[in-house]
């Protein structure tokens, strides 16, 4: 079976999640290539050392540039912070490598465009960690939709919210800081339910979004009796216009109150609606107007092992997936993308339209008007 | 005690929700006012006194002219069609009634603004049935954020949804009629959520709306095989931006597949949030940031006698109310009002407010910017 | 229209429920009898003409004798406490009227023998007040399963769980005394169940109790520094075997920290499954097996117009009734039947055999093994 | 560090279950042990060759003797057929290898007490699969009933249904066979509840049970047009005293149709309650007491970093654990219990316990009264 050597940069929150997955996706699934976990790069070469023995990767650097110019690497995972994916990505694909990046791709239109058409011109093969909608019971709900079970989609109301920056008393990280975050809640969150809008509905065409800074100053995380600015959103909202017609409104918080994975959906059809939380990852509701006078309602469907990808982790239905189980379907994409040559989506040319959405939003809600995506 | 003679003018579906409450009233509260059912009016003379008899009320007639101008009246409560409520409540003010009328108070803001200003020369009181606000669990709401216990508000979110006009082959009927209804979900239904945000949030300053008119024909009641333009939206969106400083977003739709009664809110504060949806009636959740680690979550409050107004329906906490006893309480500040000079309020001036929003949505999305309201 | 004249004797929580129920009972709906509020009895003549006053009825006195043996009442409403319901029964039918009592019907099987038998004999007609299978959501629950639709019911299982006694502190009443109330919380709440359990799958035929007075000494309400004994079960559960063979479980609790309205059941049949809370009085969740693979879930109706008796409330589902609107159902069943000769269920005959299964219960808790009812 | 060689028997549905967790502990948690995949038996040498590459281990057997016996293998697991763990727990446990096997331990007591006592002799250590309480969810319940959060237990409802058998159509398999599997839904579904029931309240003194196969004959899975007799209960029943003084039940069905995941408890404290279900395995729902008036309610806790082993597969709260995540806490308990001699619970007399109470209750089913365990 083809060999498919990763290399693997970054290892804080999300790079862990990765790293799970690699171990856990050749059990789960059946593979069309194997996973060999070549290198793994951190920030120093002890750091290093330690997170490849951890998650058993086999050899360690503490400069990513060594990783993805080493000739053994076919495909660069990037797991480093926000403001580095464009110049490792860059390089990676100047070197003729895959690219798995996480999301958001890049920090601005102009950046995610230069990644997008190197990767097409190199020829090489990309993914986006937009995870989420690997989820079998959102590609349950897609599913449903691609059916017309529901009928003609009219309405998409989608958020991503959670609090982790609701006390005030947080001091500012890197995600407040236009430098390394470019957006805020927008850029950290909403990246994941304007791609589930497009995976569910399709392309957006149009936005008003409005933003806003709630907690305006924080606690300087070195000297935290100085308050220094907090330089992006809290908090936004827009209107949509989808190209196939429907209507929609997406809503982004890092500040919203007891929402801990506030991924969320509820789309109306001509002839049902469907609705679905992130934190009940393993139900979704369906309502189909057609069903007999005195018998509708919404219904509670438990994924199981009719629905996509499920009976891999599991052969009986409500047993339920977590959050890792999502990234571990997304690294069989990805493996049998590269081994297979299998679909590999969201490439990069999503995750650039999902940063160009993001940037109207922005810009509308600086423009106060209407924009085109 | 004081008599408070009523004098009701329409029997449809609202028409009668008020009589059931006016019959409930007296014994579920200790009223400041005797009320008497003293004169109905419908459409014509048989119709009238059937219901009249129905209902419990003393007199009746078939023309509402005869009641607004009967000395024996002290209130009139409208229940007749929308587009009626302007030449009624003139009518009746003329004669030194107070007015209590169905929302939406009037079809345009030009309308609301000349009964208000009638109302008040004339000095009459006042009361539009938002009754909606008036269940405990939503009273129970504002006590909650008025006390601060979810710190300032930031963000609300609000629907009113149902999908009483989902089917396609439903005839066009007077809520699609431009002349009749005025504007579609907007008026029929977003009314209610305004007034909510109103009540839970204050003032709302500037708004950017979208609309549509999702199914554009609709089969002629008389004559079903022809088709008649649908003249006004079946769903509308807007961001808000509240006078104290939140962002918000309302929403509503009568083409909502499986919302039945998709009056919902969800209220985040900087210590807390709130959630609510009027299909469950009886509960609000509520989210306190501050509680210990590992401990937090939403909490569902069961309204009880320890909250506003239950107490009178049911000694005992979680035995339900239901959406008769809405009315029930908004009877009980139309009495007390009139017979002990309490506050009444929604009164026309937050009708008229409510249609200042609800109009400044619909100029929006014809023009595609924000507009202040 | 035959006048269907009443006397009410109680006022407490329950009495004015009724007399709630009473003054909304004709406007909601179209009854076979009119009403007469006629007399009304409490225990002195002051709180009995108060709350004649209050409650609408024309007449009172401070001796329920009187009220009992006078010639205008037709039909004696007993809202008195539970010791005294077999003494005003006897009486009532003795002055040939018609009874209604809330439950429990008696103290023990035999008073509640005495009054079935002295009921029939004299030819009277008699409700009890099992309020809660009038909900409009427990008919359709009983209609579903009538018609099949979740095939032969193969097992039940009920609770009426509630915690108005969950605090220690809360001092001894009349619930925790055996010769004022019979049972705890069988008597109190279990009731209600064991006639759902009837209503919905039919007769039990033998059972295995358990029971437990958790809560063994409460402060005398006269001197709460001396602790007094609670004379009868704080929580009680039963095995039943149904007549239809079905097996079964009920439980009950006066304890049950958190329940407010605790009253459940879960239902299941061969070819699917009924969930039901009283605290969400207005939902169904109905679960059919044969639904297609991988769309099968529970699914929440809510109660509405195709479903029996709700329209008379209101027009459109999801709306919401409330524990009142169950009261003037059963209201209505009392006019009707009364006047009209329409069936009146449950009358004493099925409060006779709640009892029955009660006492089983408590028998076989003793006994220590199964018991035939 | 100590390496800790594993000798896999069975790759069913929960071999396979074992296998992903085998592989993702590494990664998840930092052992006190090197997980070893040393060999692994199936039924033939090519079936066991397959899935020892599918699954990462490095030999492989079609013989199960010659595992146990192998110098190189410390710890046996078996996830063979139910009938099978006792001949093969006996045999390693001779070879002196630690056992770790699945659910339920053995078909009778009898055979439990052999396979308890022989470990203990052997001095070898021992671990059930009773997954479910591994949970973090779980283990937070733990944590809240043993920090005395809602006082002292006084009730406790727990089930555990399915509806794979729901179907009568679906052939007689293994499960519905004496000798194959012992008791029905007590042996395969209660196991878990009643070691649930132990972990969070403690020891079942006696009990009071009832059960009854409902679907008595099956197709034949060779002959389908034959029906085969049923040999064990569908559902079954049970009151409970815990050793502690508590009131409990509990119920299992393998034909509770609707209920896919159906483990779910409710346990009520003096001073609060909890409430989960398996199907949303994220979620603890909390009441406690003595909140202040008006604002108690069921929380929903969403399980979070702030809680037992959460952390180790995400930082973030509400992002989800699934169900192959649980086992993957069992692994951790199990190599760190041989590596570094921690403690391992549920151990085989935990399993002896449990079979215990469930032979008690087929037993009292039986003879129709309460039964000592």
């Amino acid at each position: 079976m083809k060999k498919v050597k990763v290399g693997l940069i970054g290892t804080g929150y999300i790079g862990r999640c990765h790293a799970i997955a690699y171990a856990q996706a050749p059990t789960v699934f059946d593979l069309k290539g194997e996973i060999v976990r070549e290198m793994l790069a951190e920030v120093n070469p002890e750091l290093a050392a330690r997170q490849a023995n951890a998650f058993g990767f086999r050899r360690s650097t503490g400069n990513w540039r060594d990783l993805v110019s080493d000739p053994d690497i076919d495909v660069v995972d990037i797991c480093a912070p926000n403001f580095l994916h464009k110049e490792i990505a860059l390089e990676a694909i100047r070197h003729g490598k895959h690219v798995y990046s996480e999301k958001p791709l890049a920090l601005s239109v102009a950046d995610a465009e230069e990644m997008t058409h190197a990767a097409q011109e190199a020829g090489v093969k990309t993914l986006v960690g937009f995870n989420y909608m690997k989820n079998p019971t959102s590609q349950l709900a897609r599913e449903i939709i691609a059916r017309g079970e529901i009928g003609d989609i009219v309405h998409f109301y989608g958020t991503h919210n959670e609090d982790y920056l609701a006390n005030p008393q947080t001091p500012r990280d890197w995600h407040c800081q236009h430098a390394l975050a470019g957006l805020g809640a927008l850029g950290d969150l909403a990246a994941h339910i304007v791609n589930m809008a497009h995976f569910l509905v399709g392309d957006i065409e149009e936005v008003s979004g409005d933003m806003m800074t709630v907690i305006k100053q924080r606690p300087d995380p070195e000297e935290p009796a100085r308050l220094v600015p907090v330089e992006n959103e809290d908090q936004a909202s827009a209107l949509l216009r989808f190209k196939q017609g429907a209507q929609g409104v997406i809503e982004t918080s890092r500040i919203a109150c007891g929402r801990k994975m506030g991924l969320t959906y509820v789309i109306t059809g001509t002839r049902g609606a469907l609705r679905y939380t992130q934190e009940r990852m393993a139900e979704l509701e369906l309502y189909l107007h057609d069903e007999p006078t005195g018998r509708q309602g919404f219904k509670t469907i438990l994924t199981g092992p009719a629905h996509p990808d499920y009976a891999a982790f599991c052969v009986s239905a409500g047993h339920g997936i977590g959050f890792n189980d999502q990234k571990t379907v997304e690294i069989r994409d990805l493996i049998n993308g590269i081994a297979a040559n299998d679909r590999m989506w969201p490439d990069f040319a999503e995750g650039l339209q999902v940063t160009r959405v993001l940037e109207a939003i922005a810009a509308s809600a600086v423009e106060r008007r209407w924009i085109k995506v």
